[in-house]
């Protein structure tokens, strides 16, 4: 790919690694993630007719960003481990993985500032897909400084949320609509859409990891709270009447088994579960009603809901 | 300054404090550093006969740019004041101070994007300063790996200084050229001459860390050897014949006076400080030969020199 080739050897070995194309001797591999945002950008283009390489720059770029994002956030957790491979900080340290995370973000934009395309709509998806940075990062820093505190509102979380997860959803689709020379109003509506659907996501997620069938999911459902995580339910459990014992339980640094059990028995018992599924249920609903006077044609509209049933209507 | 106002509380009270505008409780202050790439970029802009102001959003850029640098080579060098400050990530740590950099980066480039002015002027701009932010983190890239090798050659080391310090210098001069209206090659012609005054000033910076008198620099003239810094000096030292016996003296984690004063005597010996000073004094003239068929008014020209000698002819 050609938005990795100049720079010091090394640094570009890295932000290989790092996209999954090469292993950590420059051999060719296959990995990485499930590169939904390309995805969505190529997609968001095709739903105006438009050649879906028009929205290259865009998806190139969003990919990369999501990866700079990673690499800090694995710093920022000590994730030792991302898709069974190590994390750049653990193979390079955490002084380098913070330079590979920032020289993703510059090589990130050049493939929209120097891209193919007219290049006031690379300016348009330029101008959408830094915003949308912004907002990212304000939401990590949300997320990493609720850590510290004792009380977060859901509405304060599911903001963090928006942010942290939502905006690079949303992105895509707003700068591939743009990219195929669709309206701010078409492109500010799909964003929107795509940030409801990333948060729904996200809430079923929080949901799962507490009340959903291991077997299912192939995740736990005892991490979450084993390992603290402020989740949508935890936060609303924290928040109601009732929530002295919840957070007692919280003081250890970690909760074994009993502890587990006790806090999914409080959270319970303030309906923490049925509120998380209700305001999943609700953001689904108005990801909905965003499409229900979309003005695209029929089969678009089809293939934007099954993209929005295979985030959302998953069980792992 | 409109460039950081919107974000969570806390996030835009650290970034207008890395900026030096704000204190730690949000109060005003006066601090931070010189501006001296802003002044650069509003600066160039006048050379083309253009108001100042032209050239606000590119300095704003720039600076913010510069800003992010130092917050994430603070985390990097666990460096904990600047200027006499707290650095961030000794007040918020790691975590946050990565986030903060993160940000700022997204701030600068969003006074570009929707800056005022000409969108063509601004792109060029915005594609000149994003390529240095990726030459000026490749070269910080290199100086971490310079610091865990045995040998660097003195040519590696001045493209390290190069990316490191010099893109950022040559980039505002050319993006405030470029915001004024001039031509690529003017401002391209610009930009080099403000990397090779940034890497001449680099180059005075090592020799005076180990040959300057403090009474006049203000800085010790051992720190750099006791603490193992690969300055060109030593770069070049030890790739010279007889540098054994300095790669034995750089051996153990700090030097004590008595090793301190045997590395400079082997400096001396094999003629590091003569080369630095040449080295420095070709750099100086290459920037010269740069202005001198350059089609400037004569007061403009005489300008740029004054800013020439201003940022090299120091001896603090």
């Amino acid at each position: 790919m050609a938005a990795l080739e100049h720079g010091p050897a090394e640094l570009i070995t890295t932000a290989r690694y790092v996209m999954g194309w090469e292993d950590t001797s420059g051999m060719p591999s296959s990995g990485g993630g499930k590169r939904i945002r390309p995805a969505l950008c190529l997609f968001a283009a095709e739903l105006f007719a438009a050649d879906p390489n028009v929205a290259m720059p865009g998806a190139v770029a969003v990919e990369l960003i999501h990866n700079f994002s990673l690499v800090h956030d694995e710093v920022q957790d000590h994730d030792a481990e991302r898709h069974h491979r190590p994390t750049i900080w653990a193979l390079r340290g955490e002084g380098q993985a913070i330079n590979a995370g920032d020289f993703l973000i510059a090589r990130a934009l050049d493939a929209l500032i120097n891209g193919d395309g007219p290049s006031e709509r690379r300016m348009a998806a330029l101008s959408v897909l830094n915003a949308a940075m912004a907002r990212m990062i304000a939401g990590q820093w949300d997320d990493i400084s609720f850590e510290s505190r004792t009380t977060v509102s859901p509405e304060e979380y599911l903001d963090m949320v928006r942010g942290k997860t939502g905006a690079l959803l949303g992105a895509p689709l707003a700068m591939g609509a743009l990219l195929a020379g669709a309206s701010n109003d078409e492109a500010t509506r799909l964003q929107e859409w795509g940030e409801t659907v990333g948060l729904a996501f996200q809430v079923q997620d929080d949901y799962l990891g507490i009340w959903g069938d291991p077997n299912l999911t192939g995740k736990s459902n005892t991490n979450d709270i084993a390992r603290k995580k402020k989740t949508l339910p935890v936060v609303h459990g924290l928040s109601s009447p009732g929530a002295a014992k919840l957070a007692a339980l919280y003081e250890p640094e970690t909760l074994n088994d009993d502890d587990v059990q006790a806090a999914v028995d409080v959270l319970e018992a303030v309906k923490s579960d049925a509120f998380t599924k209700a305001e999943g249920a609700r953001l689904v609903s108005r990801a909905n009603d965003l499409l229900a006077d979309f003005e695209l044609p029929l089969d678009s509209l089809g293939q934007l809901r099954a993209v929005g049933a295979y985030l959302i209507d998953r069980d792992s």
